[in-house]
């Protein structure tokens, strides 16, 4: 019986299978990794001509064809066959039928197994490094806007009810605050990715007189794996972009969620612009905050591709198992879902409407500085809990007679404690009661002012 | 400034920002329910006709528009564009730009929120159904193995130590029952997804003078929605398909793990089929299980879609949100993943090599009649905890000796107590073990067989 | 040296470590099945009794002994002890040590493996015919509420944007066929449950002659399994059970997102009584819907539980591996949290106040009979697809000039289209727009009372 | 009505539900942050005495108070109340009922808010960093054993095929690579961690003349939080340290797997001691790698909880909702298995006993080298591609034959190609295929040595 026509296929009397084709390939998705593979192995062909594997005549000539290859490939006119599996394969056959049998030269010393470790990473650090600058774009969003609405004051909430009235500026710092930490994870993260495995080969090392050290430099691998089998078997980097990635998708569908509810009609504290909007096919009237919303939902789907990883990877024996092809594309996914879902964002905060009156009216109903009168009482010695009580009655005989905090007069404040004085009054401003809270991390409109000023590279 | 041309954009100033569009837009995606979609229009357009909504000749036109679309997209020969949104506008505009403004006609009464819950349960009705007879192949492919290997005594494992000999066609009835279940979730999941939701437009019901009871006749469903706010905001059906998916895919990964460390080096239990294996790129002599890794991986990516859903739907306010579209990429995923899992498996089960002496002679080590032992000394009257105590004593003393139960004889085991007789002998051959087991549900033969006529239409 | 004290430990020649006792030890949870594991046991001495492998006596001795134990752990004089492992070692090692040797009895024909799956599927059978009466009465508060609220009129949303008018009692009933669907699911599982595994021993059966079908009839089981291998380990129901919850959870988080939005201060559509609220620490003025918030919390516990017992599911080895340990807590805390969940709903909903003229003046307010004014167009002939366009010309103009729909007169129609009758001012009322939607499923009056007359044995 | 009791209840008129209270407490699972409550209000009240809030005189008697309800506490004799609702109550509600009033002077300037946010970061900065050193225990005992076991050769897997040999030193750093930067996500976790909440209050900060910079110089954190409204509502830090808990939990699962399958009958590559496995109730010659099992297991219950806090986060308005209560019981339970885990694995890696006789055998079986051959054939010039084929039909030869490669002559060799020459034969030693490999890295005994000797302070 004649042998297989794989390239591993030595040792095998029989075809695969069709459907195991189909079921095994990894190509329709992993031609993304396309020029990483070219240029790891561009990389990889220039070592083995330095450490005298190959002659410097056969790497130019391999170099050269996979030069042609990748050239196909982004011209589109590159013909992928099912039968090639995956990206490694492909690229290699299309090398050897251009360039001869010397194209059988450029696999030595490696394997899949740490090829498409080594494509993966340098496929996620690029595209962590772009995200990281994305979350840089998103907090100056952020940060600008804050600038604008540095005098707008807000109705700040717990439980969606009405607490205490803070600048919006304050608030959107809060979201600035998030999203600074997701860079520092995004960070950490590409700090465990930037490692070369290549050279690991299927999970031993190899025989092969290689150089890692010298990959890593054309590279730009500030690292190289200190561990064979851990390298081509690790795949924490990618969960590790995944969990930095859910967190970032969860801060931002907060987000989105604040500004489903104050957009719509019966809080109508924002409006976003109809070209961050769409209609209804049925009511006419209809504008709904669609990108918020499919934000909001696209965090599921990284919580789901997070998910994904951490099953696969769960309980694998050592090193390599063909499970761990699963991770491609909840990568690729999150990869894009998390691209588009800040880059849109970062397009609609700019594109927000802020009802100001309409805020400040909010942020002065609803008892809003009732805390404010009970810290006036400890400020003239009550103890905190009585305050809190003496106001909460206060509050609760102003509900009774469908009164609010700024309709009452001396009198009334006097009628429950007689330590209320002349200058209760001025705690009852909403300017008064957001600018006492001065503290650092306080809402006042100096400290906001001044975190603005120390964060400003943000704002530019 | 000239109202933009979304058909929805009457009320708004200002054109869709371009990656907004990019980012809402689900025709991507939904184009695979372009026939769903269409099946169902067809069916809107004779209900409208019939309910003296539209005239029959109107009808006429507008159904063979429709067909002419259906063609178009099977043919290949339909140009998307972006700016259609999904399929619904993508349809709605090319039937209007064939039809006329007759085609405008075809909205009437129905919202795009219950035209998608129409298509999405057609599409996942069908592919249910198709999974349904999908495990029936699966069932057989185990059942028809179960009947060659009648006579194969294997070890059975627990804690994957050895336990006791089974007989190889009780552990794969074992799994056919699994895939029983399965199939008895799947078919709950049909019942309540095979419920009309057109009608209920976009939250409310529509005023139009509609007939949902014709429109279930015409596309053979048992049950329409009993709520119309209800009906659009429902994706239960989907989740419940994800979990059902997500079981399937547990047990599979079940049998495959077990078969990869069968078929591994130390084992040698099993040998599956060159051509549902496959090679290394760097180790001339590796033949890998990839098809059973690759669906013990895919589990992963089923509980992934699930959590996905799962978490979209969480805390969603009333009715229809946009965040929904987030459903059907899991779904469609989902489903392509569980066809292809199941028929490959059903494949390969067929392509297996058991090696019986080898399963034979390890059924045999490993201490793998003590409990027999034991249960032979309760026969004596010896109650079971004393009984395995003196069982265990042999056990040890034999580990100490590198001796098995069947090295002993008869004199060995009175030197621990007793009551052992001449008979005890009998007790330490597997197939006795086997087939002593004879109530429902045990390994011996007599009851496999039995088993095995029962469930005989899955065998065939 | 002396064999280890453990009942299993004759062939060990090593106590086992204190960390390694506290790490596998199951008691601190498992001693919640303690009566469920009693109860089979009684039933287990009963049939051994039958069958001739213990005498009338030893049984009658057994079955006190059993009791008087249960009787200690009910009383909480029962002393636990780590040694004792799980709940089933502590029962037997009671039992001995207070009827003698006999005790040791009653282990004959089983394993630990078959008797936990006993004991989980008695306990959840129990707790899921539990929670099916609690959705009852679920359904019924909803109901009761729907009954009493039949006239109020209050916004329908999409996109959390004001839609369409719709009945409040339609909108509850919408929530009532959630609950029945999960009621539906829970009793499919319960079906799946309700299965005697008992008689399956550690994976293969028993060479005793025992009758399962006498137990399953002892105790109340409809099925006995099919196989043993597949009886010791599947936890399909227990994950069945997981995701039920999961999903009826996720029904009740939505109903708490539109209760915790709409009881904030600017919409103030409902009022939740103080009983069912709580205060803040710091700011007097605050009622919080804490429960709502919990119940939506608590959702993600049940997801996390779900997704772990998954997670320990996936590639499992057949058939009882320690890992399975691991199914009782999240069960346990699943049940828990569902029981109080529902009851502290259901409790709630008959204590919230709905401001019913907030609520009609909010649902004829942002243009929400536009689509009613399609209708109307369609009515006269108009295509679907333009009458939807002329409206939103309308809504556009109106919000241009600061005008809602209610506040134009037939000449402002006429503007748009000559169409416009003196009839369409008539399809502007809410009333008319909710009493025109009266096909089934639709929010008329008349089909919500239908609807509530259908399903009236909820509502008592 | 007389105003309810609770300290909130000033507003209030009707007492909160009993079901309710049950239902909101979380005093039965926070009470464990008991110590770190009463050290940060000991903090909070040096403060308030420096700021001149209260005098030196009133802080006394606080701190004292605070210090005599932690030694009731410590001691067990503290009574914990229902209606506490939470430990910040309960401890307030002991110190005014142990001091009296000037007991409600403590809670001036805070909130519950910010008040378990710094509870939840000190309880959670003391156990990552405990956290921390057990992992350097764990790697520690890893490379102990890889010290010890230096010279043992063992087969290397991929795909669970035999891949090539590996020392068994080289195998177990992989394990310790993996912890190490498992220890690095629980390093930069703390960093995120080590920031002070106090003195954000409610949401806003307060007017209260704090100074949050002496509470952080008091509780040892190196920076403050910039943000009122994200310190309160800020759970990033909790779901990093699940996520990096996943991560180990996964790493120790990958190992366990193993261990199960080495430690499986047909393996018999290693022996975990008797202390460290169980027995079986019914099977007495089961020894089982429960332990094992069991971290394999507890890796789903860590992943839950990860899912549970990320579902509980996603589309949560800002800032503090009663859902974050929802983040202590997955932390705890976390926290108290993670610890266990690898308490538990670090006691047993010291307990194995590795056949290093039958590994070496198996090493060498399973055509371990044919890789080495193909990169003999590089050696003397043959493209890999080439070589890889030429050894492939050997193995397929030797398959059909029945022999391996060590039991091939030179001539063997030749038949297949005639570029083998004498020196075929010393590739095929599994030492010199191990020793081989010596790049950074590889599993050459010198490599190997060379990294254990820079990670030696792990090893001590």
């Amino acid at each position: 019986m004649a042998a297989p026509k794989k390239p591993w296929g030595g040792r095998f009397t029989e075809e695969t299978e069709e459907i195991v084709e189909e079921f095994t390939a990894s190509l329709a998705f992993d031609r993304r990794l396309a020029s990483c593979d070219i240029e790891g192995s561009i990389a990889h062909a220039a070592m083995l001509a330095r450490q005298g594997v190959i002659t410097d005549g056969e790497r130019d000539v391999i170099v050269n064809g996979l030069k042609e290859v990748l050239g196909d490939i982004e011209a589109g006119t590159f013909l992928f066959e099912q039968k090639d599996e995956d990206i490694h394969m492909a690229v290699e056959r299309a090398l050897i039928s251009r360039i001869g049998e010397v194209g059988g030269k450029l696999h030595a010393g490696r394997s899949r197994n740490d090829q498409v470790a080594l494509d993966l990473r340098l496929f996620l650090r690029r595209e962590t490094a772009g995200i990281i600058d994305a979350i840089g774009r998103l907090k100056g969003a952020f940060c600008r806007v804050a600038e604008t609405e540095i005098d707008t004051i807000i109705p700040g909430f717990t439980h969606l009810q009405k607490a205490q009235p803070v600048l919006l500026a304050h608030y959107l710092l809060a979201y600035r605050e998030m999203f600074h930490r997701d860079e520092g994870r995004f960070r950490d993260c590409l700090g465990r990715m930037n490692v070369l495995p290549l050279g690991s080969a299927a999970l031993a090392g190899t025989g092969i007189p290689i150089s890692r050290e010298y990959v890593a430099e054309l590279l730009d691998f500030p690292c190289i794996s200190e561990n064979s089998m851990d390298a081509v078997s690790d795949r924490d980097f990618a969960a590790e972009f995944l969990f930095a990635s859910s967190l970032l998708m969860m801060h931002m569908s907060r987000f989105c969620e604040d500004l489903i509810i104050w957009s719509s009609g019966d809080y109508g504290y924002v409006e976003i612009a109809d070209a961050f909007t769409t209609g209804s096919s049925i009511m006419p009237q209809k504008k709904n905050p669609d990108v918020a919303e499919l934000i909001r939902g696209k965090t599921g789907r990284v919580y789901g591709n997070l998910m994904t990883l951490l099953t696969v990877l769960k309980g694998l024996p050592m090193t390599y198992n063909r499970d761990l092809q699963e991770d491609k594309e909840p990568l690729f996914d999150t990869v894009d879902t998390v691209k588009r879902s800040v880059a849109v964002l970062t397009g609609m905060i700019g594109r927000l409407t802020f009802h100001r009156e309409r805020l400040f009216e909010a942020a002065g109903r609803g008892f809003s500085t009732a805390a404010d009168l009970a810290e006036y009482l400890v400020g003239r010695g009550v103890p905190f809990r009585e305050a809190h009580h003496i106001v909460g009655r206060i509050v609760r005989c102003c509900i009774d007679e469908g009164r609010d905090l700024p309709d009452l007069i001396l009198d009334d404040f006097r009628r429950f404690d007689g330590r209320f004085d002349e200058d209760v009054l001025s705690v009852l401003s909403v300017e008064d009661s957001v600018n006492r809270r001065r503290h650092r991390g306080g809402t006042s409109k100096a400290g906001v002012r001044a975190r603005l000023k120390e964060i400003e590279k943000d704002c530019e």
